[in-house]
């Protein structure tokens, strides 16, 4: 049973529906039927995506009984982006690490270039 | 049944004990015995752990036999930042409009404070 906030954001964000229907939020709130038209996918269905992510905080709901328009809380994301960050690093080692090969490898391709000529 | 890549390294990072093997990580490739020495966690449990980060692309496993070593693949965390990063400007509005209400405040406690003087 998944129990720390960070799990549960994760959790929430490894669903392709969950994704875009965090990206159809960004354009503004929306309710159940709006977020349900581009899928494929059962009033039920979408109600549930928006359970998983009310409960990690990603989403907000509105009172009105009839409407409850979703809301995007971006300051969730937010946390998940802290931890990656702690990481960045590591990649841009890498893409430096990257970089100094294809260095290697045009230095090489010219140095065979002349010695061709 | 889960299977797009992004998907698949949310659900990988969705684990407190996953988390901290990639941390661990970070100071250098590891065994499974190294690496399930902080957890009150059996050999095979922190295999699985791996087998979960390994099929997500965010560690490889060296060839030896006896040994094969677990090493970030950092690059794979770039792709879930890349995601996160588009909401960015959604969480920093958010801090704007706190900075607003925050100055607000401020600015009422001092009128406060003049018309008490």
């Amino acid at each position: 049973m998944i129990t720390d906030p960070l799990s549960t954001i994760f959790a929430a964000l490894a669903d392709p529906t969950r994704r875009a229907i965090l990206a159809r939020l960004r354009s503004g709130e929306a309710s159940v039927k709006e977020l349900a038209e581009p899928f494929a996918m059962s009033l039920p269905a979408i109600s549930k995506h928006l359970k998983v992510l009310e409960r990690a905080g990603l989403i907000t709901r509105g009172r009105e009984a009839q409407w409850r328009p979703a809301r995007l809380e971006a300051d969730t994301l937010k946390e998940a982006a802290d931890w990656i960050s702690e990481y960045r690093i590591f990649w841009e080692e890498s893409f430096d690490r990257l970089a100094d090969v294809l260095r290697e490898l045009q230095s090489e391709g010219n140095d065979r270039d002349h010695s061709q000529s």
